[in-house]
């Protein structure tokens, strides 16, 4: 008895292994980039990963070095007809005015308190400049991020009538977790506020915010009345986060250059461009949008005019062709769209 | 026959497990601050991980916000009678020089050149500022990373004669490792510059490029002659990363607050006053130099003058003892001094 006991224990461990065994084979073989169709886009991102992280690979990158970064608005959710930051801003304005009421009266924000969206889509860079002074600097850092959390939970697109939080592409957070179990650190770099995205990328990307890079100003470290420090927004530039200032912000954040990364505009051409040029397997990828059904089709590519936000023009396309980028194609590479489960 | 194999296998399991389980426990037997004195201050970092770590304790911190950042000149490494950065630029004068012979009669290049240690200990620091100026700044990334790394491979502290990356404190690598081990992200956030800690802290300490926080200049990107895209390090201060520069370079550079922090000087107190200004089990360190025989003692607190370098001053030590920092004293606390294995 005592050893057919034994024994049964024994099978009872066996079989728990062969189980075990089995499930590790079952998740391997499940497609980590499911939501995404068969072609060259899909294929890319997996020889990629394979090129890297294979020992036997002559472009074999150890874990410590691997890291990815990826731009946002357009690239990873909808930034379409409007970036939400931007959105955020004219949006906070009558409580800017409430608090210093002398403001009413000068543009912009006479023009965005009027709410005449024809007087203010033609807004110039300069007034936006100042609403976004107004509404993103002057106050502590923690009543900053509390406005803005509070913001996202109860503004809605207004297509899908949904926070836009859950406008997140299927596809890209399949590519950001498919990375991360493969070693490498993902890091967003976008044009928009470090701080705005901050407040929503560990929840919405699982990216932390230490490894959110965009664009930056500077703080001053102060006391309250009771001798408690605290940080204040400040109206000064640090770092504009496009363009050139996409690889120059990634040195002064990340100290090394991308394996790989990610984009959808003009604004991120400096940052695939230098992902793309040093030695090893690189990967830099642009997404298309070319869906005018699922989601919106902009860019010079599909013969249409670029939107005020995300230009993709035909120069950045052939650019793309000429230096070996992937342009993903929304339309054909993508099986679904949106991240949330009933879109 | 069959049963008797089959039941020698499964004795052979159970053997394995028991082993492991022994493994596992002597582990956790083993000290990890081994090179600490018992006392407070190795009490306090014990306590302040079981305070953030233990699932029950009310002042549980989760994995991914787990924040711990270090000073490294005086902190983690020797920083008398020089800080190693400065020697760098000093000893890079000649070859500055060399390519632009104009500056040979300028002060106060001219001055470092003579050799004469009694009128470059007088050098303002204005003076100092273009000496940095001159040897940090106005290369690419790659050629100064390369620079930098050559000169800390074949230089040696005077009193030592090893080189600086061998002159590291084994209690402070000691709780490194402990916090990493315990889920914390641990940072270096120095005085010196951002781009020279970054070229030897992974292989010093284990902390990566984009987990080191310094003052840090402006890079430009540009292109070589060949179209090859290459950042430029440029005489543009960004972050000036001491006193309350700390704190906001840390909001800049990681965005969230420590739960400990690690200092030894004047330079590193916002530092410390913002780690622990916040609710929940806080850790604020500072490091008393107050070993004559196996390092160095300085500072008012041992009745000794400031030196130059980390003035860690009585109003500092009263500070810290009115707030509920620890003191670490080299003398009492620390087993071993060194990391290097024969110091």
């Amino acid at each position: 008895m005592r050893f057919a006991a034994l024994l049964n224990r024994f099978w009872h461990v066996l079989t728990l292994v062969a189980l075990l065994a089995i499930s590790a084979q079952a998740f391997a073989q499940t497609d980590p980039l499911a939501s995404w169709n068969d072609g060259p886009a899909k294929q890319a991102i997996i020889n990629f990963v394979q090129a890297t992280t294979d020992q036997s690979s002559p472009t074999f990158v150890p874990a410590e070095g691997r890291i990815a970064t990826f731009d946002q608005d357009g690239t990873l959710w909808v930034e379409h007809p409007m970036y939400s930051q931007v959105m955020y801003c004219l949006e906070r304005v009558p409580a800017v005015v409430k608090a210093k009421p002398e403001l009413a009266k000068v543009e912009p924000f006479k023009t965005v308190l009027s709410g005449n969206r024809e007087a203010m889509a033609k807004l110039s860079m300069k007034d936006l400049e100042k609403i976004l002074a107004a509404t993103l600097t002057g106050m502590s850092v923690d009543e900053f991020n509390t406005e803005a959390k509070a913001w996202l939970e109860t503004v809605k697109d207004p297509r899908w009538k949904r926070p836009y939080t859950e406008l997140t592409y299927l596809p890209m957070q399949d590519v950001l977790k498919y990375l991360r179990a493969n070693g490498y650190k993902t890091y967003i770099v976008t044009g928009g506020g470090q701080d705005f995205v901050r407040v929503y990328a560990e929840q919405v990307y699982g990216i932390p915010p230490e490894q959110v890079v965009g664009t930056a100003g500077g703080t001053t470290y102060g006391y309250t009345k009771n001798g408690k420090p605290f940080l204040t927004k400040e109206p000064k530039l640090l770092l504009n986060d496009n363009n050139a200032g996409k690889p120059e912000g990634i040195h002064l954040m990340i100290g090394r250059r991308p394996n790989a990364a990610f984009g959808n505009s003009t604004g991120d051409r400096q940052m695939l461009e230098y992902a793309k040029a040093a030695d090893g397997a690189r990967l830099s990828m642009l997404v298309l949008h070319d869906d005018a059904t699922r989601e919106y089709a902009y860019g010079p590519a599909q013969g249409l005019p670029a939107t005020k936000v995300g230009t993709f023009t035909q120069a950045l396309y052939d650019e793309a062709k000429a230096k070996g980028w992937t342009v993903i194609s929304m339309k054909s590479d993508w099986k679904r769209i949106f991240a949330s489960s009933d879109q």
